[in-house]
């Protein structure tokens, strides 16, 4: 019992991960697909109630799968606390929660929170993924770049996003009488720098553009100081990365020589390319 | 004749390439030229005529190279049930295939749908590209991170798509009394992860938008967080292909093993790695 | 005193350095938070001055603050002309000088543009991130290739721009008779390279879009070409801070000459490159 | 006169070089500014006027600037059908075409476009720039990979373009029934080539997108798609570029250690790190 669940090398445990994963898959397809519109007309009743029944059946596995966990692990208590036993749990509470809360009929928004709740597993997917440890280390490898990053965008989102919210709010009694009519939408400075996030990361919605022409101008100069000044983090976030990756693969696979030490061979080599002796 | 057909390093093969790929090319536009909607009305006729007349010619040059290089083919049998045999029948067959379902008055947009599918003759160029195999063998090493990075992206999306469901059509009641007067564009949850595919991509169409104030704290938060999660991802790939590119530079500009013939050795190499004897 | 202020390894420093980070943001965020429309009707009132009141107290910190520096710094007048004593005065003056200005009733624009002045209290930020400088020293050090990146910028956006200024008024009155009856939105070469650099950098709000088929076409191509040209730029800045990287972890790992005491060497290094000593 | 005009190096020929500068932003400056739809009005006269005075100035110092490299050229000949040569002239020759086109009353549109070319002024830039020679070379080597990926491009382009138009002309039928009632944007498969191109790149312009939920899926899939197949290439020429940095910053400044040979050393390396023999 245990090889099938905690095991991804026996067949057995092999097809109960590939169950899984696609029970999940549907399990989130059928949270997303019940809050299309269409299904909350009366033509889409039976549609409704049948992503209802697949869901509860659904919820019932993942039930199992989560008794039969705890019951399998050496630690229960250590697995119940553990971030798999907590993301696990999540990923069948709030569809029995929602059996309570339904029967009070003024939480119909608290139950709709509860409902969504349930996309939560899409988190059990992760659990699959044996690369997924390799990223997060190099996320983790690359925090301090994440971090300074961030305060870089930071300070250059708040001073670019005060500079167009005062020169459009400002500029704009000026060109109005050169046909400019529309109202200004940088409305605040809180907007002003969801406007400078959009356009920095490259997103550029467009529900928020500069009307006036020095605040075109000015943006357009904003753009490419952004621009220039975001490839440089990123830069670094990969440089990080390509030295984590060129360090992994020339050291893990290789062992020194055994007569003059080089220890950085190819991952193939059988005589050390220094002296010339046997390397296994 | 085989020569002329299969191979590019003789002056005919090379003449036949390059006839080929005009031909494609020419072939591929008047496709896409036919579906023009200034083409179907009546002005557009005599153009619309002269098309398909050009069309049919090209059709005819490649059901012509298909017999050929079925005849020239060693095993003409596995040529056409290779890649490249499949792709060149595909791309002679639609036009035929219009021929017997355009007797049918009722099988327009089967028709339609048949006619649309020559548009895959855009295929053969691939074969021209002696540099799309390192590419191909490029994204196949990387296809690991690949996947990884799909997971990444499918629970960012799913998660950030049902926050921002949520986010929207809870707080419209709460914004409405401070201005906010349009309906929530997140009407669904399917909708609110292809707005999250939109945005973390950074593609940005700005057909669905946040409307209220804590969407758009919300969205520019997920906006920064996505960016700074596809970066590793992509610092990944980028990772896995620099390795690649050096690993082939290092290993391109040595000799071989005057003994075992290897070819591959690290470039401060004294000794063969193989075989142990001296390189130089 | 000197300790807490200018060192961040005493407990007391990494406290006040919290503190002052925590204020900092807090600051930032009541000007932000202070021109929200939403604050400046009636009902507004009460929140808005609630901000002010934090407002000048986070001001009197801040005060306090640059006294401390001040009355510290061994060179005190070197430290009020340096860069962060700069800072550390212009995020303390405007609020003080809207006392002043504030007494003139004409000068509102004036008034509200001193207090914008504030939002660069984000700068002093920058001193507490140590990576800060390593990422101040990589842009540095690539200030050419942006140089280089920034005038190719203004090459292409200069041609592109005029390119499509000229088709997209020019081709209007041709394309008029095929059903395209908005005015075209390229107005100018302006606003003509203000689109081009929204497009070349992939923001692309879609405030301004080619119109007629031709102008599509050629701004197709123009992306394409933008695409290309723009990576090989970005790919040099990345190469630069790669190979900067790559330098670094190389020598980090060394260990110093026994004779002369240089820590910097290749990694398969056996003599000394700078005194010829054996290294190990 | 020679080195003021060809050399950089001399105090005269570093001052000639700024003005020249100058005088190619400012010309570009006003070509642009020309065009600016408020000075068309009654009310820009003047300002018309006095840029016009200040661009046949510049176009005099240009005519000149030609005239001395001719006349300094030691084979005049060579200069005038070089590169340089040609941009120089075209610098200047359409200012003067004007004169003439100018008589005829009826050409007015080729009037303008005469005006126009005066645009590729900016290339004169170009020259001044050192190190777009390195850049121009990357480019150049990087040639064939820019080729392989505007091929990738055009197929993956052509091929979700015809699918994008088939499925939104197609599925609208079946949608209308569920509440969309726009019309498609995806009128043709050019149309559709366009969106696609827009797409990929991360321009997202948002004139055209998908409106039908099938639409909606098909397009988010080939975003992720487009987005995984497009870092590839990208991915491709960062290596390459990374590679010839790498290749150069480690090559050009090194000689070959006399005694041993070994040609790679850091880049103050007094000493061989392999024995220990004196470099220089």
């Amino acid at each position: 019992m245990y090889d099938i669940i905690f095991e991804a090398d026996t067949p057995a445990g092999r097809w109960f991960d590939i169950g899984l994963l696609v029970a999940i898959l549907a399990s989130v397809l059928f949270v997303a697909l019940e809050t299309l519109p269409e299904l909350h007309k009366p033509s889409g009743k039976d549609t409704l109630a049948a992503l209802s029944t697949a869901e509860w059946f659904l919820t019932f596995l993942f039930t199992i799968e989560y008794g039969l966990r705890l019951l399998c692990s050496r630690h229960p208590l250590r697995y119940a606390f553990s971030f798999w036993g907590i993301i696990d749990l999540l990923s069948v509470l709030p569809s029995y929660l929602t059996l309570i809360a339904g029967s009070g009929s003024r939480s119909l928004l608290t139950l709709r929170s509860i409902r969504l709740l349930r996309v939560f597993r899409v988190l059990k997917l992760w659990r699959m993924m044996n690369e997924a440890d390799e990223l997060a280390f190099a996320v983790w490898n690359a925090r301090n770049k994440i971090v300074v990053f961030l305060a870089v965008v930071l300070v250059a989102v708040t001073i670019s996003g005060a500079l167009m919210y005062h020169v459009e709010t400002l500029m704009f009694d000026v060109d109005k009488t050169s046909g400019v009519n529309e109202a200004s939408q940088f409305t605040s400075i809180p907007q002003a720098m969801y406007w400078a996030i959009v356009t920095m990361t490259t997103v550029g919605y467009g529900d928020i553009v500069p009307k006036t022409s020095i605040g075109k101008l000015i943006s357009a100069l904003l753009i490419l100081l952004g621009y220039s000044l975001i490839i440089v983090p990123s830069g670094f976030v990969s440089a990080e990365l390509i030295g984590l990756k060129t360090d992994t693969s020339r050291h893990q696979e290789q062992h020194a020589c055994p007569v003059c030490e080089v220890s950085i061979h190819l991952k193939d080599a059988q005589y050390c390319h220094r002296c010339g002796a046997p390397l296994r």
